[in-house]
């Protein structure tokens, strides 16, 4: 009686603090459906009205966690870090981290998701790569981890079945954008893979979930508690994401940059990022040395080829054609194409990462619906970012497209993306904030 | 787009005020299912925390009473005019109500519901008069009204479906206790009755949905300005609910008591809120004769037995044994008792509708799914009144079930629904205040 879902959704809508039992009801009621979706919609409204605590974001990570099977790790050796970004546009980082970070001796497995609307999905991207495969069992994706020293795979459906029905209604109810929600949604999936570390990319600008700094540093801030509130040590980043991040935008595109920044061709803000992310993941894992010294290793393990040769072993262990790493040509390529040029003179003040997501997405990189096949070959290719100064007429970026209407779809974005001023602007640095502990 | 369910959702979410056609988009959403039970759910709490301006209530409540089909009483000449009670315990206003004003003039048209919980419902009571029938075609309601200028039945499920679908999920998502919700609600529903006018009886005291006055005087001021809104003159009552209204609670019971009150021997409270709606009702219908008058028609109306003819007339008219107004032993009684006694001597200050409702419900005379069957007989004749000097040991209710177990679960909330005091109280008067118009 006292922890009837109406009770509960009362004590809420009343703006009470729920206890760790309740949320731990709630939580139990969507899992099990003996929560109506009726029920489920008016207490994500309350909550996103009436707010969360952290403690109540805390509880309802863990509780959402525990909701279904979790993926241990037990008999791989640490250290064991997980990389998680929350998404933008030509995000490739998590192929040039997995393979960097697992070349000097960290482990990283990695369950990733599709894309949906102007983000692409890490999954995505690697079935560009003829015949990789991204379903796992349980046992392969240790015994891939164990044996390349890295892993990416799609989420099991058992895992966190809590978060899969609150986030369809979410989507549904108008309570997406919620500090609480969003952080106990990602929280409770990368927690779910029990890893020893975690490494945060939050992305902030027109191609992020956010384009206000602050909100992105505040929800950075707050992922950073909850994974320290579960007991995983953890750093969060905060990170542009006013253009696109790289020069490739579109699925095999994007396998193709992060193989070319696998053999230190990689573009400066993409390294940038990757290299926080992996200098902290080395950290975590205590490695020896100081910040210099891990520079140097992941440096080098770049120069000599092992990140690569790391890339290609994993490629192999999932059935994929690792002869890509050698020839990019294998992976595919739309065959129709159209040029963006600078309509004038001058210099590159914006280059909107949405819009530039919307030209791919439209030219057939992305899906509106769940399930929905993606055009591996499609995308967008840069020829300058930002700051970049601009002859008239000179070729600013490339779309591809397998389709006459989607190409001349996507261009109407792409050509709407680019600004062209007379005035410089000032290239800044990508990596915005780092956040170790709560503070 | 514009009006998707989640643009609406967000709308209402951040505390906007709803357009005309936005609450129609939602109310044709719902009635029409194309808005989930999830989105319904998250609506109904953004609602309940952000509140409806009074023009989206009345836009709503227009909305919901076009939803589905309305009654009209073309053919039936003025003044018609309807009844509606918020609904309390021992509340049978209405089917003395109804006669009286017929016999003066007015039709009366009403549509009735079911109880539920420890109020009682004027279907069930007139269901305890042999071979009534309460559910009729819109062409015998109309029939019926024309003959005996009278009649009342079950709204038909094509009216207001709308509030149908509301009223379940309010049910559950802790959205009940709305005012916005609330009256639209009620008012929908009455106003799918096109009479041209409405007494309102808004019940205030523990036996009723609100023990606070100032919030039953705003629920009915609310009620009044929607009926304003929709071109229904309306006067509304807040009345007393602290102890039962007359002596009488249960079905066949309760309708013992209309039928003694139409023979001139009501107890004072009931006839004290009949005649000030009755009164009411006279002046809407613009029935010549000041206040004096009208109370004077009324009162002749019962003395020369034309009120109770009326209501014999419409029993016949609805099948029902019409021999119960001059035999009330006709109608049912059950058979096992339990008096409840004064445990001392003092003045009787406490007769709480609540508990006494309880009682009768737990007796068998209320239900506590819809669908259930109740006993007509069963229920609490009532001795005396709050304010009354009573005798140690004197009997101060009857209770009356068929079945010893639920005798004696309805005794254990009749017991507890009496105080007794040295103190003297004051009798109060039921009628509380009158609202004519929104003020």
């Amino acid at each position: 009686m006292k922890t009837s879902p109406a009770f509960l959704i009362a004590r809420k809508r009343d703006g009470k603090t729920l206890t760790r039992k309740e949320i731990r009801d709630f939580t139990h009621g969507v899992t099990s459906m003996s929560w109506t979706d009726a029920q489920v919609g008016a207490m994500l409204m309350a909550i996103y009205l009436k707010g969360l605590t952290g403690n109540e974001m805390a509880d309802l990570t863990k509780a959402m966690m525990e909701s279904g099977e979790q993926l241990e790790l037990n008999g791989i050796p640490p250290c064991r870090i997980d990389k998680h970004s929350t998404g933008g546009v030509g995000d490739k980082v998590s192929l040039v981290f997995a393979p960097l970070a697992a070349a000097v001796g960290i482990r990283v497995p990695m369950l990733s998701g599709r894309g949906l609307g102007h983000t692409g999905g890490t999954l995505d991207k690697l079935e560009s790569i003829p015949g990789l495969d991204v379903s796992l069992s349980v046992d392969r994706f240790r015994r891939v981890l164990a044996e390349t020293g890295m892993v990416i795979a799609g989420a099991e459906a058992r895992m966190v079945p809590a978060d899969r029905r609150l986030y369809a209604l979410r989507d549904v109810t108008a309570t997406i954008d919620h500090l609480g929600l969003i952080v106990s949604s990602i929280m409770s999936k990368k927690l779910a893979v029990k890893a020893d570390g975690l490494v945060l990319d939050v992305k902030t600008g027109s191609g992020a979930f956010t384009g206000d700094q602050e909100n992105a540093r505040n929800l950075c801030r707050t992922m950073v508690m909850m994974a320290e509130a579960a007991g995983r040590p953890v750093t969060g980043f905060v990170t542009r994401m006013d253009q696109p991040l790289g020069m490739r935008i579109g699925n095999a595109l994007e396998v193709e940059e992060a193989l070319a920044a696998l053999r230190g061709e990689g573009p400066e803000d993409l390294m940038e990022v990757t290299f926080a992310l992996a200098e902290a993941a080395m950290e975590l894992a205590r490695i020896n040395g100081n910040q210099s010294d891990h520079k140097h290793a992941l440096r080098t393990a770049i120069d000599s080829g092992k990140a690569l040769e790391v890339f290609a072993r994993w490629i192999h262990a999932q059935n994929g054609d690792a002869r890509c790493c050698e020839d990019p040509s294998r992976l595919p390529r739309a065959s129709l194409t159209q040029d963006l040029r600078a309509s004038r003179a001058g210099f590159l003040t914006t280059l909107d990462a949405l819009k530039i997501g919307l030209a791919a997405h439209a030219a057939g990189a992305g899906r509106d619906r769940p399930g929905e096949p993606v055009d591996p070959g499609s995308g967008v290719v840069l020829y300058h970012k930002t700051g970049d100064r601009l002859q008239a007429g000179e070729p600013l970026a490339t779309l591809y497209s397998s389709n006459a209407g989607r190409l001349e779809a996507g261009f109407q974005h792409l050509a709407r993306a680019v600004q062209i001023s007379d005035v410089p602007v000032k290239k800044e640095p990508t990596v915005l904030f780092r956040i170790d502990r709560q503070s």
